[in-house]
């Protein structure tokens, strides 16, 4: 038996801010000018606080990348029709599509969860090409009403906290997040504008790349899905019923339970951003787990990341999501892993120091 | 016998157009929304088109790190005194510094040459530790007069010129410039206010880190070699004697070459980007084969790259140099030839179309 959303949630602790000062004294130890790796030491010093060590691991990596149809997609808001979810999953089983193949060089599995696509999906889950962690045949149309019903919400977190609990317990080093769903920048950004409060125009963008008319239209459906299902911003799992999807309920639950399970956990764009929210919401202390993979292009993400308060690693005007900025941003992450690890300090190096800030010459 | 100065810049021909429409055609095509990979699909086009071909390949990589003295730091304008070049190049080569660390994880080997280290590098040369190119023993002190003579430039620029066909005619596929220089801040920044147009408090920073009294100091010792030298902006060898450093000139020459023999150079950070400078002004389709690493924290950076219209791939807050930057950019850089030879196409994936925009659907 898995834990329970509640027993996740309550058993989630901040990261060590003791081993955070311990490794905070030996960067500044490094024969290097101080603070002159910018970004890989911050990444370097919230791993040794998470994994309690000045020689953090993140060689076993894997990318979840977590799918779900959305029955929004019949209001028009996707430049895509919804049978490019399937596609698209069978393209990654293939091994063709961006994420196969930026996996491949960064050296991450990569394992494709049916969340809740809409197709029966039997046959690569028995030829084990796919995890199936289905919780229905697509989400219901959130302008409608509710996406899905709370006990579906539920559902979906705790099939990706236990999904970690499994990947963790297997001897994975980092989990980072991804998600296939035509239509899923929809309910991300009213997820955020729920979160936010901004408004829906202020939150929503072109996704994988629509119309003047088409934004507008969608900036209506999202509108009405709030104003029909009164979503509560102080209740996360009545927000992913109401207009989530069911792979940014397995998204969230990842993140919670590699918060749980106490390995980091690299968030992708958009919809991972979303899900980001989510777990943030539920359990404030997962944020000392979460890595902002990039700044997406969507337009609403600087707003998500906002909200979390994480700078991004990258910032290469991506928008494609499945995975592929975390799998990139794991270049990064691994990168300040060696620095904490392996660069010498000025002492068993016999570098001389910053007479003036220091006050020592080794010589 | 290498090429001269003028026989590079007459020789460096713009990357081919043909090539990249063929690459811009051909990624319009991959099965994902058009566009939303971003910056990886801008480096695919620049990489295709200088290597003429659909399958670029980046995976025998250079790093070199150009190491060199400067007369004026007598007049203290770095926060390290002139020894720790030295005591670094010994690092470099015990392979215990930062350059070292994040080369191993990218798969690039580093090439360290003294191009005018003040002392002697005997031993590591004897040793095929190290490569000497070296020009002096440091440069004079451009705050009283040129840094050095203009044939000491050009010396410099061959050599970098000539060591890049080397490594072209060994198989590198990818250069990376990378430096080592106590007080090489000081004429990037003379460099910089040069050919910009800035003044030099504009474009003078912190370099490893001196306070707001050595900061004051630093501008008015540039503002002083400006005023002695009178560098002519017009004639970029004259800028590089007057104001520049040996690494500079061999960086310079580093990024010509790879022009010359068709190779994409990625250019680090302020003292690589101030070799770029002087490329461009020496053979501006020299342009075509530089890719900007990463976005200094060095103040002045952001402008050179503006003088120079490149993107930074990373900003990751770096002000380290060795080429540390440009090494983790490599990474970014080989992800960008995989999107272009490995993802498949809508056609070969089986993957609808966006119906609107392409009005073609493969079912």
């Amino acid at each position: 038996m898995g834990l329970t959303l509640v027993e996740a949630v309550k058993g989630i602790e901040p990261s060590s801010e003791v081993w955070r000062q311990k490794a905070i004294k030996h960067l500044n130890n490094l024969a290097i000018p101080r603070g002159s790796l910018g970004q890989l030491l911050s990444l370097a010093e919230q791993l040794a606080s998470i994994k309690q060590t000045l020689t953090p691991s993140v060689s076993r990596k894997t990318v979840v990348t977590m799918a779900g149809d959305h029955g929004v997609v019949a209001e028009g808001v996707s430049a895509f029709p919804q049978e490019v979810t399937l596609q698209m999953v069978g393209n990654f089983v293939a091994g063709g599509a961006a994420i196969n193949v930026l996996a491949e060089m960064v050296g991450t599995q990569v394992l494709v969860v049916d969340m809740g696509i809409a197709a029966d999906m039997n046959d690569l889950v028995k030829a084990g090409k796919i995890l199936s962690r289905k919780v229905d045949y697509g989400t219901q149309n959130m302008s409608r009403g509710p996406a899905m019903t709370r006990e579906q919400a539920i559902q979906g977190l705790e099939a990706g906290i236990n999904l970690a609990g499994d990947l963790v317990r297997e001897g994975v080093e980092i989990l980072a997040t991804g998600d296939m769903g035509i239509g899923n920048t929809t309910p991300s950004s009213a997820i955020l504008a729920v979160f936010s409060g901004l408004s829906v125009q202020d939150v929503t963008g072109r996704g994988t790349g629509i119309d003047d008319a088409a934004l507008k239209n969608k900036v209506r459906v999202i509108q009405q899905a709030l104003d029909i299902n009164k979503p509560d911003a102080k209740d996360p799992v009545d927000v992913l019923a109401k207009v989530g999807g069911f792979e940014i309920a397995g998204i969230a639950g990842l993140i919670l339970g590699a918060a749980y399970y106490k390995v980091p956990v690299v968030v992708d764009g958009f919809i991972s951003t979303a899900g980001a929210l989510l777990a943030k919401e539920l359990a404030p202390c997962s944020l000392d787990y979460m890595i902002a993979a990039h700044q997406s292009m969507e337009y609403g993400h600087q707003f998500m990341l906002k909200e979390l308060g994480l700078k991004p690693i990258l910032n290469l005007d991506l928008r494609l999501g499945e995975g592929t900025g975390a799998a990139l941003a794991m270049t990064i992450v691994e990168a300040s892993t060696r620095v904490i690890s392996k660069i010498l300090t000025f002492e068993d190096a016999g570098v001389s120091r910053d007479p003036c800030r220091d006050a020592m010459v080794n010589e």
